[in-house]
């Protein structure tokens, strides 16, 4: 078996992990938008069936960490090659955390509907989930091509969900203060709208992988936290 | 070099990363006791040393996988010892997203300060997370005894923390309802009570990696799950 041999095996194997990849951002996007959609319109069907997809996408992480190790373990790499396996698992681990958001907002849809107070707050969150969306797709391609780029971009672009959600959390304190029937409600909209910047977050995080297997570093200097609402006191 | 030769090279770099991963505990199970110390008696420069030495954890998980690649490359380990260097690199990750979470509760100190109002819910926040500390201090004594008895233990005990959190959900929400000052303070307080939660999920996730090591394969059934907050409808 010489070099080049080895080499197309290789290979073989790690397009094998892409196709999951995208195969498993593919059942997240849809987990994200069918969350949202299931949300807004109080469908409790549509939830159900997030709740119920959540499991194909833990099985998909689990085929690729041990197709991983597999590859690992009879091919040996390398430098460039080991680090893009050892990528490819933290990327399918950061998509089955947004999964897991999806899931958590789908959860959260039946309450919701039993709570029977309808703010206006599902179209809202459901612009916020599509940009989430939107990023995601992009991260996906940015590390087929490796993109580098376009994986800057994404990152810049998670500014943009950070603000939606300090938006909504002021939105929140004062439909809690006019009223103190809309605490509850409040209360699971405003963890939806956080589950949905964490989604941001872990998209961030693959965004990062792709130009850290394209660079070979890890980007340099920690990216601005949009999400203030930590730090500065709310005043309503 | 013979091959036991090897072997032995290879057990040193894994005892090497062990001990990293054990400084890396110490530095977290300290930024979660302290965090809650200083979210307690609002003690903003306590707060400010845990957001410090957040880099500290930070960086050694960049040196753990780091190392871990190195290792792979150099060693090419199988089986096992594959299993167990990529397991490491997993608690590294879990490690890391605990030292967030103290650091995020220490973000919220300051603003706590600053609201006034001044609730009781500092010491039972306290409480939870000496839980979770004492969880993750057992959860890394098991991965280093290879323990999975101790392990499961850890996984166990996940369930008071989220009965603890369920409680203060609902707490909160009576403050809440009795006085719309008590509104903003209680949604910082609410946030620290889930990040403490998530910190137990992700000390349960430490030992399941720790189980995964043991016996070969992730526990078979999903753990039950003891936040019910977010499928429960709150009645206050």
């Amino acid at each position: 078996m010489d070099e080049q041999h080895i080499t197309s095996a290789f290979d073989r194997d790690l397009e094998a992990m892409q196709a999951q990849i995208m195969k498993m951002g593919g059942l997240v996007e849809a987990a994200i938008m069918e969350a949202a959609s299931a949300l807004e319109t109080r469908d409790e069907e549509l939830a159900q069936k997030v709740l119920e997809n959540d499991a194909a996408i833990d099985g998909l992480e689990e085929i690729i960490n041990s197709e991983a190790a597999r590859v690992i373990a009879l091919r040996s790499p390398t430098a460039v090659d080991l680090r893009l396996i050892l990528s490819v698992m933290k990327i399918a681990s950061n998509l089955e955390r947004v999964g897991d958001y999806a899931k958590n907002i789908a959860k959260r849809t039946g309450v919701l509907a039993q709570t029977g107070h309808i703010l206006d707050s599902g179209a809202a969150l459901r612009r916020m989930a599509r940009e989430v969306e939107l990023m995601l797709k992009d991260a996906l391609d940015a590390h087929v091509q490796r993109d580098a780029e376009l994986a800057q971009d994404v990152i810049n672009r998670d500014l943009d969900v950070d603000q939606m959600y300090n938006a909504m959390f002021r939105e929140f304190l004062t439909y809690m203060m006019e009223n103190p029937q809309n605490i509850t409600p409040c209360m699971h909209l405003h963890f939806i709208a956080k589950n949905i910047e964490r989604m941001g977050d872990h998209v961030t995080a693959i965004a990062e992988q792709v130009i850290y297997v394209v660079a070979g570093e890890t980007p340099a200097e920690e990216r601005v936290k949009g999400d203030t609402t930590s730090t500065a006191p709310q005043e309503g």
